[in-house]
């Protein structure tokens, strides 16, 4: 993926493309698993080829099997991740990126990366907001 | 913030990166202001300069006033949205993107423009699977 535009496309252009604006637009679905609090990482961790079930509930600190379970249908129904059950017991099953679901996958690591990048920068914002607050300097709400 | 134990590195030099896989590490919280359902839209949309609350909720279909609010007050927590109530009657609450908020939502933009730019294409696999789920060729759960 090559790295965000350096300036954002006219705002008007920007509204006659946004659909995700229409509350009835199926992007709005399409979004929700993209980013979803484990969808995100799902992908992300994918990018690193394939994993089992088990695999990615241990690497994903704090999801719990249920989650990570409708997390991936949700992806698979939007063609972002492959599933593959082997016909073996105990049950083996395999999930995948799909081209689709790399390009997905590449945009969402981008943005993690900033996000983890920029981590010290927000919470000593933070800090400080919370500092301004104790001292009685809090906007009206 | 808590320390990761499991680090062997220094604290002050293994808190300096986020790392979104830690269940109690801070981007995760920054990471879901970010990505939540109307924190994308309404990042992207402040993309477009100053908004009003009001006009943030006009444009952005199906958000309810209650939702707005929380997902500005978590955009603003962050240090990627600056609000700004002016000294009026009625009240006149101005949002804006800082120059945090202005790389995130550039992020955030990239990821909805491919989403919707793809969207035919998810459609189109969406409906082959569930014709074919309706066939009988679902894969076993």
């Amino acid at each position: 993926m090559s790295a965000p535009e350096q300036f954002s496309v006219p705002f008007s252009v920007a509204v006659r493309r946004g659909d995700v604006l229409q509350a009835d637009c199926p992007s709005r679905e399409v979004l929700k698993h993209m980013t979803s609090r484990w969808g995100v990482l799902v992908l992300v961790m994918l990018l690193g080829g394939m994993h089992r079930f088990s695999d990615l509930r241990r690497k994903i600190g704090g999801v719990s099997e249920k989650m990570l379970s409708q997390t991936l249908q949700g992806l698979e129904s939007d063609g972002l991740v492959d599933r593959k059950a082997l016909p073996v017991v105990p049950p083996h099953v395999e999930y995948r990126l799909t081209p689709l679901g790399q390009e997905a996958a590449l945009h969402l690591e981008t943005m993690v990366d900033w996000i983890e990048e920029k981590l010290p920068q927000i919470m000593s914002l933070r800090e400080n907001r919370q500092q301004g607050a104790g001292a009685g300097m809090q906007h009206d709400s």
